[in-house]
């Protein structure tokens, strides 16, 4: 058996948003697999805002992606070849797939890729049932420990992982403020998510709106953005705030660094906490987040969206819609 | 009985270091006090960074002392006339008596004076076996919680807060970089306290020395500092590093506000927090820090020093020693 596998390579290190020609789409011939392997045709591929980190030759939680090697990417495909016992032929498989059509994984720790249901849509459990879902699940919940009553504000709110956050805080009964950028993502939120009050960053002014919105304070806020905003957010925060750190999408494509906020002082009258956090950490016991959030899904209590552009060339495109803010729920590419 | 009591009141809020004609000596005759209250005689007044704070009109932990207010300190006398049964003549005291000869306290809550032994010094009373020493072990024990063999970094390390630290993390089987200005302190906390490093400030280049001594990368960051320095440490920080946000006392004079840590991307990295504390949550529970602190100094595993100028009139000057560095260990002033 040989296939004909079509992939993305960096070519030179992305300046601002990427350009196709950052990139090489080639081929390559595959032709058998090694002992230990399996052969994956991937099916989707997911578009996180780490991924243009990992482009970066900047140090990380991951090494930065080699010129000459695949773009990693998260995704799922289903293996067509296998020479695991592990795997057999028709399993569907999550994990670190690549911009590519076919993956070979050798299937060790660091290439693992994991055997998941064939019961839900491929969309969903790249999404709320993937490590978006764990991210959101493990960050708010373990790390800001939602209290009853409690003021809950989250940047990128319609972001696939805010989203589910921003639910997660409702459903523990907390008043939740969402920010997010144009009517659409902004209607999604307070009429489908229930999100309490919402920020439209793209047609307000947030540092005049956040005081007026959350008039008893902040008492957790879930950042996916960083930035200026961290800055007028911690003017707001509540004794014992706790401030999650979960990524930093403003300042990803910029190379001018903003400086941090200069009011950190608040964190000592306050007593609050600012704490960073990676999915990672909490793969392990991913399960526990997935069999809630399958409830809640069943329930409908966590409505989620999906953004499925189509076609392997469109690739980088697809990575630049995070930044520029044209996804409308979590963004994924169809293979 | 009727004395007459010299205080210090805020006549003009301060701008950079303070002047005496910020504030005004005056003199008021005590004739009597009313039932509950008590006469206490100050003895000795404690000199903290905070206090600078409370001059201004900035929202803090406590509020600002007003204009026409007397200062606000803490410190140690003794009951001369007693009108409440929790107290009798000859009882010694501490708590925030103010920049005064004599102290009227209504003893309701926020006034409340604590009954302290007296069979220690009293300047040991306002150093390791008061406020400062239970910050330094609640900061470092409950929110460090420092581990054998892990690297605890210390700024302001020869003032009275972080020099306790810094003994509690060796105590703690710690290796601790401590980070002081000039020689003599350097080499007290080196020689007497043991800590591992001292990097002099004043006299190399911080960015340049701490990653040559702190080459297994820092896994407590205890700031008293705050400022520029915070954004150096941030990029050697480990997995899971806590930094402690005790105090900023370089910016407590500063007009300008220097914009804070332009790294915070890297809690995230490194999956880790940031935690601002105030020692007022730890006050119900001192006596344990103080039964530990007591056993140290009685085995002699904790070193201190403190700094007694004398004279009411020299209370702005004392205020200042602690912002110019001239202050050699926890800075009293003996009335």
């Amino acid at each position: 058996m040989s296939v004909t596998n079509q992939k993305w390579i960096l070519k030179e290190r992305p300046n601002g948003l990427v350009k196709k020609s950052d990139f090489d789409l080639i081929e390559e011939e595959i032709t058998d697999i090694k002992s230990g392997e399996i052969l994956v045709k991937n099916s989707y591929l997911s578009f996180d805002p780490t991924q243009r980190m990992w482009l970066t030759d900047l140090p990380g939680y991951l090494p930065p992606v080699q010129i000459d090697e695949v773009v990693r990417a998260g995704g799922v495909g289903e293996v067509v070849k296998s020479k695991n016992d592990d795997y057999k032929v028709g399993d569907l498989v999550m994990g670190l797939v690549g911009w590519q059509q076919y993956c070979v994984s050798s299937c060790k720790p660091e290439e693992r890729l994991r055997i998941v249901p064939n019961i839900v849509p491929m969309p969903t459990l790249l999404n709320v049932l993937g490590t978006t879902g764990i991210t959101a699940y493990y960050g708010l919940i373990e790390l800001g420990k939602p209290k009853k009553g409690e003021t809950v504000l989250i940047s990128g709110a319609a972001g696939a992982t805010g989203s589910v956050a921003a639910q997660i805080a409702k459903i523990h009964g907390c008043k939740v403020i969402g920010i997010a950028g144009g009517e659409k993502k902004c209607g999604w939120l307070k009429e489908e998510c229930g999100i309490d009050h919402v920020i439209d960053y793209k047609n307000s002014d947030v540092k005049v709106e956040l005081p007026k919105i959350a008039t008893e304070g902040i008492d957790i806020y879930f950042d996916n953005v960083g930035g200026p905003l961290l800055e007028d957010v911690i003017w707001y925060i509540n004794i014992n705030a706790r401030i999650l750190l979960c990524g930093a999408i403003s300042s990803y494509t910029s190379n001018d660094v903003s400086p941090g906020p200069m009011n950190l002082f608040n964190l000592i009258i306050k007593r609050a906490t600012m704490q960073g956090f990676l999915v990672l950490d909490y793969l392990p016991k991913a399960e526990n987040a997935i069999n809630d959030i399958s409830a809640w899904l069943m329930e409908g209590k966590l409505k989620h969206i999906e953004d499925i552009q189509e076609g392997l060339e469109n690739c980088p495109d697809t990575l630049n819609r995070l930044f520029t803010g044209k996804n409308y729920g979590k963004q994924l590419l169809k293979i």
